[in-house]
């Protein structure tokens, strides 16, 4: 299936700004970025990043076998500009693809995903499958109806459930803590480096920057071991 | 199963007391406590409350079905303790359950459980199935081997990954946004509006106190309609 990955190519998590420097940001967004990446083709299924600015695909350092899968396009469209002009019903057609009205939208910080939580989420038969993220954002999601289409402003996952029974299209919902986990503040940095992999690259980014988790108060949370001037 | 639900019964849930009164959180930890058990009964299996201070089940106004099935102790023990005394290794024996070598945890503050996701948990093959929370708790879990053991201080999610290893026992992680879900901060108030379903109790108690979700600067809170001096 076409799984298109919006990307922010140019203010990367801005969010983070009070533990990341603007050099860091743009590291971790790319090690997501490419986690993400390798999880959907461990799925099965093949890449679209929509970047707001030019990307070399070489810089992400792929596994030769996702860089094969993987293809790169500029959209400087904001992210629902841009998403609805890939959905199904946008007309847009790819021959590349076996089930060109099927489109999936996973989002470029789900560090956490993986081929087996990212299957559960495109192997449904609904109309709709959204995996919501946490604060009623919308994380992933699968859509295989002409008439609907994305506003991810607010609460997306409940506009998204309203839209699709608008248009009349069947929806499920994806219950997955790992796609609920978009990595936005710095307090989410902890799931990063609890629940990443070994292969993964988010994490090992972390722990070059020198965090590590921190949890002598009793609660988690993630300290530098070498406090970087930033 | 025998579901073991720790209840703190005297300090409910001091991390809202920027947004709730004692009364109010009081409620909704009461309200939060029915929809737990409810999702428990509702997956065939039997709640036993271990509350920290005595408590009347016939307040939390509860389904008579569900009434049927739930059975409360009291045991003033720190969390940690209290539970190991109901593992399988502790010796505990009773004769109502069905499969005494299997015991099940669950926090009561999961206002978000449903009976599906429940049983995701609880029909697992694994000597040790967790569900973790975010910041790397422990929300659930269910232990069949007699050497495991809990602590739920600090970062228990690897920490019980950690003893389930030591002890040989095998481990799987239930990826479960539902699960993940614990309501200890107010912007945790959102996931109860967003995904309470209507027959939940939880999201009804806060709807009571005036709350409603609140998009209006592209990010979702919770506000309350009518602000009421606390």
């Amino acid at each position: 299936m076409r799984v298109v990955v919006p990307f922010a190519a140019e203010t990367p998590k801005t969010r983070l700004e009070s533990v990341l420097t603007p050099a860091e940001r743009g590291a971790i967004s790319r090690a997501m970025l490419a986690d993400v990446l390798s999880a959907i083709v461990g799925a099965g299924h093949e890449p679209r990043i929509v970047s707001t600015a030019p990307l070399d695909l070489e810089t992400l350092e792929l596994p030769s076998e996702v860089t094969a899968s993987t293809s790169v396009t500029v959209d400087a469209r904001p992210l629902t500009e841009a998403v609805n002009a890939r959905l199904p019903g946008s007309g847009a057609r790819d021959d590349m693809d076996d089930d060109p009205d099927a489109v999936a939208v996973v989002m470029a910080d789900l560090a956490l995903a993986t081929p087996d939580a990212l299957e559960a989420l495109l192997s449904t038969d609904a109309d709709v499958a959204i995996a919501p993220g946490r604060g009623g954002g919308t994380n992933a999601l699968v859509v295989r109806h002409p008439e609907f289409f994305v506003d991810y402003h607010g609460c997306s996952y409940l506009d998204h459930r309203e839209i699709a029974r608008e248009v009349g299209a069947s929806l499920e919902t994806i219950d997955s803590f790992r796609l609920a986990t978009d990595i936005d503040e710095p307090s989410d940095l902890v799931e990063v480096l609890v629940h990443g992999r070994e292969t993964d690259r988010a994490p090992a980014c972390l722990r070059g920057f020198g965090f590590e988790l921190d949890d002598h108060d009793g609660r988690v949370a993630i300290a530098r071991s070498d406090q970087v001037p930033k």
